[in-house]
């Protein structure tokens, strides 16, 4: 019998099948001809297309029909704040930031800092708001376009964002976000309304610009349900439906079961982690696809599939493939020990966040000008 | 058996029996004691409290202890754009400018301009907006104080409004909604969330002050369902519990039997109809309490409890006491015929319509200046 897993927006349990996923949401692979066609127009490609983690996609087929006849899309992503970003979250992002630069596209980045005051009970709304601060230093930090990049935060933008909202809400029932989120009635009608939302940016660029323009979001695969009833109820309102790309989950430090999250500390690595917090939290908790004893390892090597230390540096921090494989294959045949592949890790990790905290200082006078006004 | 009416925001069904209303909502009838409070404050007594058409309130004792130690309320009462207003409509409002002026108060005053785009199949958001345009017209010429008057548009105000509303909406769940409103799982999430939109201008005024205001809402009985809930929820998030001062509903033209729309026309009399209109309508729909011949009308008399054109002399058209009392004594003794006494209501709405729509026409310049911004 298959293991259980479970995917929603708001919990993932489990070790994810994801070729059982994608039939369980409808979505549609990414072939390998659809790779080609994207790196025809990127003129390169993002290693976590090459790697597929992005794996999965919404008509990314009819996106790339659209730019060829010269009518670009934008695209729309997001963060709801509930504690530090960690390097799961830097994942999307920095997908995305490929994708604006490699296309020339805008951004729509949507900040929802109501969105886990709702659905968390002990979130106050003046600990999201600091969260949010926070937050978005990180996001910014990671270097998208000021000029074509547009933040709109649920509780500052909802004057232009509610009443759009409202003509999403009018089409969803109380039956319909219950059986996509799994809610109850005991479930706040917050909660009930906010994907109502979370739909608003793929379409409000149309409503502000009175044509109809194709969206793509990169998300991960998570927030599909979400997406689905978007996607449902946008032709209704005259709009197209948007087109997504998603990816999987970066694993927790614990292991390749859930995701990591940003309120459990032993399961994150956060964005503003000092470089021996990260010392520490990958020799400590990254868990280890090696042997039990140095004698096995060198005899019968690691798995690296299961090694968190390497599945940080396949997602993000190894971006050469050559390196990439290399390290892989001395890590199965025994050579690479555990220690010395969580020290590789431990170094990349801590460059990246180097590099990632000086731009978190630099772009703090910048913030103004992202959010949409 | 006692007759079936049921009475709730969306729907009035039947002759509501008022004195069984006060105890299924659990509101306080309005005594004796209590109007001389209020009149000693005001100076005057408003006919509407005279002839117990505001007949019910929740702490509005309360609201009396805070005033006579210095500390003064504010109002909050509203209408939600569905059609063309009607002279129903007109009733709290011109109670409410009444206390507005007797006691030197702010008034809040909230255009939910969306919640009966939510609740009605077929009204579309561009007709709430026109709906909007034209009703906020004839609440301005009613006469509020331009300086102490801040009207919340909810598409247009929802910056402020809707991250207060998510406090709201944290408090409240499906259930709760559910059993207060009549809603099921086919009701949309626009409706399930509205009411925390509707609490907001009971808190705002004291959130932007930095200090908790005592908030008096005047509102139709109708409205008490949200209030409730508003109640309930307010002290949770350190604010006061608004206290609210009830009026009964304006009979249709059709008799005693639910209220006036404005979304049927045989049941209304709108601000803006032409005197000929007026006259019509009252000739030829307004239920009458006369004999069925003119002979047996001279012998015993007619009813002026259940004749509508006496209701509306009653609940609005003819402030003084004395004169009402002598139409009335008349009507009984059979001395004033049925046609007559439509004569009168006729001469009397169109008189107060015909100063309205010049006072429409004034305040057109005003509008922006009523908006909060």
């Amino acid at each position: 019998m298959a293991k259980e897993f479970s995917v929603s927006p708001y919990e993932v349990k489990g070790v994810v099948d994801y070729d059982r996923l994608i039939k369980q949401f409808g979505v549609e692979k990414i072939t390998a001809d659809m790779t080609k066609r994207i790196e025809k127009h990127a003129k390169s490609l993002h290693p976590m297309l090459r790697r597929k983690i992005f794996f999965a996609h919404r008509d990314m087929g009819w996106i790339l029909d659209e730019f060829e006849k010269g009518n670009k899309f934008f695209l729309y992503t997001g963060r709801a704040p509930s504690g530090p970003m960690h390097i799961g979250h830097a994942l999307p992002m920095l997908f995305t930031k490929w994708i604006q630069e490699s296309f020339d596209v805008e951004l729509w980045l949507q900040i929802p800092d109501e969105e886990k005051f709702l659905f968390k009970q002990d979130l106050s709304f003046e600990d999201a708001q600091e969260f949010l601060e926070d937050n978005l230093l990180d996001i910014i930090a990671l270097g998208f376009d000021t000029k074509k990049t547009h933040i709109l935060i649920d509780t500052k933008n909802s004057g232009i964002m509610y009443p759009e909202a409202c003509k999403v809400a009018k089409k969803l029932t109380y039956s319909m976000v219950r059986s996509s989120f799994g809610f109850n009635e005991q479930t706040n009608v917050g909660s009930l309304f906010y994907t109502s939302m979370q739909a608003v940016p793929a379409f409000l660029p149309s409503v502000l610009s009175g044509k109809e323009i194709p969206c793509l979001i990169p998300h991960a695969i998570d927030q599909d349900p979400h997406f689905r009833l978007t996607r449902d109820i946008l032709p209704k309102l005259g709009h197209y439906k948007p087109a997504s790309i998603q990816c999987s989950f970066l694993p927790p430090l614990t292991g390749s079961d859930g995701k990591m999250s940003s309120s459990n500390e032993g399961t994150a690595i956060y964005l503003t982690d000092s470089p021996e917090t990260v010392k520490n939290k990958i020799n400590k908790y990254a868990f280890s696809g090696g042997r039990d004893t140095l004698e096995e390892h060198r005899k019968h090597g690691g798995n690296p599939d299961i090694d968190v230390s390497f599945q940080y540096l396949r997602y993000i921090f190894e971006p050469d493939d050559k390196k990439l494989a290399q390290i892989e294959k001395n890590y199965r045949a025994g050579k690479l020990l555990s220690g010395e592949l969580k020290a590789i890790a431990i170094d990349k990790i801590n460059s990246f966040l180097k590099e990632h905290k000086k731009n978190r200082e630099k772009v703090k006078k910048d913030i103004s000008k992202y959010i949409y006004k």
